[in-house]
């Protein structure tokens, strides 16, 4: 039991997000506190050669605008695995596409249909985006080499094959391509990449192997050294992550979750890391915090604090 | 604009669900006015011979004791489609196995591990149930048809193959096998009957084709007059429910929601089921209600209402 | 630790409002199972004559047509002193006096002004009943005895002089009046009441002593050989229900809260009720739940449970 | 209707608090675009001379360490009036007194008790804090004049005699007093700070004049040219600041909240600021936002932001 002193945060005008972070650590409760104990496992995981970072994407974060922090995660090496949505993954290669997410659109649902708006909280994207994203994506799949498309391809070496097709630097599908970095969808067709690749399927030989990735996942998982998550928005990424460590015998040793989850309801989403603790999946002495705020309030502010840290 | 006085809701002690439910509907506000009106569409949807209905399962509802509770609705033939991530199946079959998940257990996260013991909120399963697990699903691979296997299994006919295997009344894959009803599992390889798939194929030639999964949930979507969705928990199978009126342009024409999620994170699982109609996945004119509740607590009250209004 | 069988409930249409919970007590965990172990508590705590029963009334509860089954609560001695917010008391009172709260009324917010509508979620309340409230609770505070109006009166005084007043057998400000149940409502000039007593004071010599209605609480908690809580959407009731046992220095026996407010941002609202037992306004051994649901679903099945219970 | 592209927020390691919610603003939707626009109305409100600010606190804010912020915002002029919860106001008084709220102690609530340690959230106070404040308040209560106790204090006048004689330049009840800024409770016996006035009541004069407040905190919205309101965690602070427009007949210009609070359930805690408006508490053209997000996160980077923004 180490009892420390609540101090009083002292915010004014000359504040990085580093410093803001640092008061939030001087308090040390509540919400703020548990942001400025991920700020410090985040550092400690990202620095470390020998952790692998696992990052979830749930939620609709690629069309909130965080596809392109994704993708420098990526291109700075602080992130090694990647479990998405399809979701996501369609919403970014959407982007890459040249098409583009909006706001500030008004009208009930009805009349957005009527116009051809698909809408995500206040969020938009147009049917001619989806167009666009069918269009190119029915290419790509015909670009892709046969041979592996005979005996079965896995999600992780379609997006690997999706991303060096792509030229937006800015799209995490293809950052995670450059990089060598191995994104995962065990949803796939849960997608409306998923639907494309089933339209696909109808007049193509396309196999996707699912099984084959999950050999790839707990492959990553069980040589490492150690092993950290960074968890946005539970969902399938959550649980897939984590339960790799019930075949390696591990756990992880570092873990973050940001969500709006509550846990009484006993949904995955809204469990404690602790709770992951019980199972294995984390160590028992691993570092790890929940965090109940909005990600993309929490999370732009948490990279921004940590690579201020990091650049020392 | 239909104005309606708010009545006050009489309770006495001779109250059945169904008196329970017409008060909150004589009040009409709040979670209990939107828990009434989902009476109407679930009791609407589920008499009309002409509509299909689509269940959604996730968060942990079979280790809360809902897995009766869903196999009894699709014996009564109130439930034509299941989407349920893999641990609600991987649970179901558990139970179905003789296992049996517990509460009433005390002790921190690491204590439960050193006892093999892994914590869903206040439920609790033992590692001994999932060894049983292991042995009994593998026993099921070797079972089934091999040449099925070659060419690749879907998910929903592994469902009806382990379902048929089953002797437990209360399992819902089993009730499912037994009626004809689907199950789908986009994300199987998501949850532990996922590994377990996974260790299987390591020896033998295990293919999984969730491509063919689609096709076969798009034209159960495509065939029917009408269409209802009861989506438990959000997650993916709200998703993947929803998305098949991407595909086939119709959209649903009831739809009820329980959850707890909220919306302004922009996730899916907490999305208003109006948004659903900006899509297209919704109908415009569609009887839909978004009922923010424990699962756990308003499904069962929902179903015992709705099964003693249709009694008459 | 008492190790117990999580067992999946039966649901059927044969089902009281006992029964159905009678099925989540034998599932026994998520927050069916909080609502089950509430009821015990319930039961056990209204029917032990030596245990004094404290209810809280925070949000919209009145307007959602919920007024009446507190009337009810309180004259069937299920409920010995009462804390509610003003917005209740003054809505109670609206309904006593003709005026009705409604729904299905659409228009933005501001149409709604326009036409002299407040919204309150999906429950609206006309100015024309907030003009009727005026004139009538402005007659009954000429009414009131003047002698008492000199030394100030307390709000609890003043509740039951204006529920002596009121002819509505579902008002609770009435049946409290009837049955000689305090209500305390330590934030009187915080709603629409407080506002017209000012008015009120403006012209005539009304004071209002708070303090003297602290010591009136406190006395009833101090009276007591044990004591119980019902604590239905935190707020200032909450606290104010728990704080007077910072003076008697003995804590309550039984308590029980409903909220869907989340206890990390460290508000009483969402706190858990075992933090209040390091205040020591719970016993360490008192028997405590926090079921988290919405108040009007959760506490209607309650009541009708308890009271078929009680019944035998 | 303004359509808007979504861009991409960029984070890197040269960010200010204000960098960081322009890449907020740029993305602007979902939590971090509210939160952008909270930093637009906040700036926008706070720097035009005709608009008079009010400043609801609740939740447990002053434990969390936030005491010093709010001093600090009444000292720079840019709140000119506060409700708060009686207990943020004991807690400022605590830290004033020189105690301290403390992080980093463990133990069940039980074992929190017997010592002597009380809990809120993650956050602790001691007996001790409590005795010391016991001791410091009731001499204060004894310096305050007495011919002012005879007629009533009203507790506005009471916290600037209390905060007269603070030393501690971090409180914000001295802030307040130096400022001549009222500080409203309305709930004041709903406190610690309350039950000690009721102490010193039984062996001294004291009383309270709750309606003098409402008086005069009407008259403050009332002469204002225009008003704004920010509402930090919902409680009767919200009610409070919205409801003097009920009487002024004007409306606030500008609002913000912060709160994790739902409006599904009804209470105004979580209500939107959109709803204010049917009852004329917002203007129907206000500037306003609803920020879900929990406060310790969301008003330090928002109040960082302003004012680097509004110096220039």
């Amino acid at each position: 039991m180490y009892k420390v002193k609540i101090k009083r945060m002292k915010i004014d005008e000359h504040m990085s997000a580093l410093d803001l972070v640092r008061e939030m650590d001087a308090s040390g409760v509540f919400c703020a506190g548990s942001l400025a104990r991920a700020l410090d496992i985040f550092v400690e995981m990202v620095s470390d050669p020998d952790v692998k970072v696992f990052l979830g994407i749930a939620g609709a974060l690629v069309p909130a605008g965080l596809g392109g922090l994704f993708a420098d995660l990526i291109r700075e090496g602080f992130v090694d695995v990647i479990v998405s949505t399809g979701a996501n993954i369609t919403h970014d290669i959407i982007e890459a596409f040249g098409e583009h997410h909006q706001r500030g659109i008004s009208g009930n649902d009805s009349e957005l249909r009527s116009q051809g708006i698909n809408r995500i909280y206040d969020a938009y994207v147009s049917d001619k985006a989806f167009m666009t994203f069918e269009e190119r994506i029915q290419q790509i799949f015909r670009d892709i080499d046969v041979e592996k498309r005979k005996g079965g391809i896995t999600v992780s070496e379609l997006m690997t094959e999706i991303g060096k097709r792509l030229e937006d630097e800015n799209s995490f599908v293809k950052a995670a391509a450059d990089k060598g970095v191995s994104i995962f969808c065990p949803a796939i067709t849960d997608s409306i990449l998923g639907l494309q690749a089933w339209l696909f399927s109808q007049l193509n030989p396309l196999k996707i192997d699912v099984l084959e990735d999950l050999h790839k996942i707990i492959g990553l998982a069980y040589e490492n050294k150690k092993s950290g998550a960074i968890i946005l928005g539970g969902g399938f990424p959550k649980n897939h992550i984590l339960q790799t460590m019930l075949i390696t015998g591990r756990g992880f040793d570092y873990a973050i979750q940001i969500t709006l989850d509550r846990p009484e309801s006993g949904g995955l989403s809204g469990a404690t890391l602790s709770e992951a603790c019980s199972w294995g999946k984390l160590k028992s002495d691993a570092k790890s915090v929940d965090v109940i705020a909005d990600v993309t309030i929490a999370f732009p502010l948490l990279v921004a604090a940590a690579k201020e840290k990091l650049k020392g």
